[in-house]
């Protein structure tokens, strides 16, 4: 059996990255409040560095990293956040970083890594090229791996944020994240089920693309293949150590319909002007579509980014 | 000369609101320090209740009835947040509330305002025929009168951001809001001028409405007429008392082009992920386009509100 992260280690990565990080606000809502009939409390991730918790674990990977491992720097392939996370976090501390982009990402996200500073190579859009472009660049730098999910690290990393929650709100019956590749969630998991066992943790899904649903379903690992989401964050498989945490820690997952993601999104918009990504809008939508579940009770829900393109919104 | 507000009466209107009110974050943002060379401390109150700083005095003004008053009520005319603030200040202390609003008012906001349980009388889309209804509920119901910014209770209550400001960020060198009816601005000279009289205060005001600066230079008032902004909030005219107090201890007044505004706009929106109306972006416009006078300064700014129409966005 693999070795687990403890509770102790995601203390340990929250002394490490808390000179780096924003301390996130709790925020609440009346009026969504009364709309689900829950009391919600919202750990704002999309207001942390580059706009999401990933911010998190990429810092605890790049403190974590020995001084030989330093001088080499780091690399990963990504288009998202973990991008535009990891190539902060390795400003921030002054080491190389090497990013792997497929060639049709956003301008935006393409702007936003190299202005951090970055090393970019450019890869065709598929995970074969993308893989063996990392590799090469590996090979030719002697850059460390950051994985943006299946990495100790960075699963510490993600898990600081329900310890800041937990400081921030006090008697939640519930804590909720969106899962994708499962490092949200397994940080979570990993701190919350160790330290207050009663709180339930609950993952929302995007219901095209349920493949962590239907693994812990199941009972075995099944691949994210061919999803059909809005929430980008989200179309991504579980990591070997993601998924045993996940498998033996979590107490529900409940998948949410992409009106409901796209609904909840716009709530959260008018309501609590702040700007959430369709991933974050997942676990809200799970609430409003299983009532019963969370009536009455103190849900702490972990808005995991809020990086979208504003000349794309999917408003009317 | 009238008896004005000090900063003792903002103490004690903050007293007075504090368990109804958001206490709103003050963040921060990186990239827009860098972008500005400034170090900038926004204060949310797009986060506040009802989206908007006018939470706080329209509550000041309700906490402040005489119990007679509190049994017949609370009126105002107003087709913005305004609105919408006393509303909810009014069902929050159970007291009733009547709005007289335009019979144009975006259907959002009318039942922005029905949902809080307000009492509403549509009029004619003209001030002459918004005053002459709301004169008409007045004599019907013996209500209170709640002016959106021309009141003593109302610039208390709206000074309090500032004083929650100071509390949460320190050595600050200027203040800056932006400047429509100048309620804000009123309360924050008040308390700031007098607690902190180094600090600067500056008000933020779109060019294309820019009669309060028009008065400041040249000592006497000038109403707002026709005026030309997207910053919606900001497309009012001084009244007596907001006047006399801004006249007698403002520092500076800056005025910012349209396209200026919806780039800071848009800017606060990508880069912090709160969602702020065009009124909001007023100040750091100003900011950028005087950037040596903010250089190296400490500027908390206050986001006034975050009501914007998301299937109508300024944005490409």
């Amino acid at each position: 059996m693999m070795k687990l992260p403890n509770a102790k280690d995601i203390a340990a990565a929250y002394t490490r990255i808390q000179p780096f990080i924003h301390q996130t606000p709790v925020l609440t809502s009346e009026s969504i409040n009364l709309i689900t009939g829950a009391q919600l409390y919202f750990k704002c991730e999309n207001l942390q560095k580059v706009g999401a918790f990933k911010f998190r674990g990429a810092t605890n990977a790049v403190l974590s990293l020995t001084e030989a491992q330093r001088v080499t720097g780091v690399a990963t392939h990504s288009s998202g956040n973990h991008a535009a996370a990891l190539a902060l976090a390795a400003r921030q501390n002054g080491i190389p970083a090497y990013i792997v982009m497929p060639d049709n990402a956003p301008a935006i996200k393409k702007k936003a890594v190299a202005g951090y500073g970055a090393h970019i190579t450019f890869c065709k859009p598929t995970l074969a090229d993308r893989e063996a472009t990392l590799q090469k660049v590996i090979d030719e730098t002697g850059a460390t791996l950051v994985h943006p999910y299946n990495q100790w690290e960075v699963i510490c990393g993600q898990g600081t944020a329900s310890l800041e929650l937990m400081n921030q709100a006090s008697d939640l019956d519930i804590i909720m994240t969106p899962v994708g590749g499962g490092g949200l969630l397994s940080g979570t998991l990993t701190y919350i089920k160790e330290q207050f066992p009663a709180i339930e943790v609950i993952a929302g899904e995007p219901k095209g693309a349920d493949d962590t649903y239907q693994s812990w379903k199941q009972g075995h690992f099944i691949p994210c293949i061919d999803p059909q989401t809005i929430a980008d964050g989200l179309r991504t498989s579980l990591g070997v150590l993601t998924y045993e945490i996940i498998q033996s820690k979590i107490d529900a997952i409940y998948t949410a319909e992409e009106t409901n993601i796209i609904n909840a999104m716009r709530m959260v918009w008018e309501r609590m002007k702040i700007i959430i990504e369709p991933s974050s809008a997942v676990p809200l939508a799970a609430v409003m579509e299983n009532p019963a579940h969370f009536k009455d009770k103190k849900v702490g829900i972990i808005l995991s980014g809020g990086n979208v393109d504003l000349g794309h919104l999917p408003f009317e």
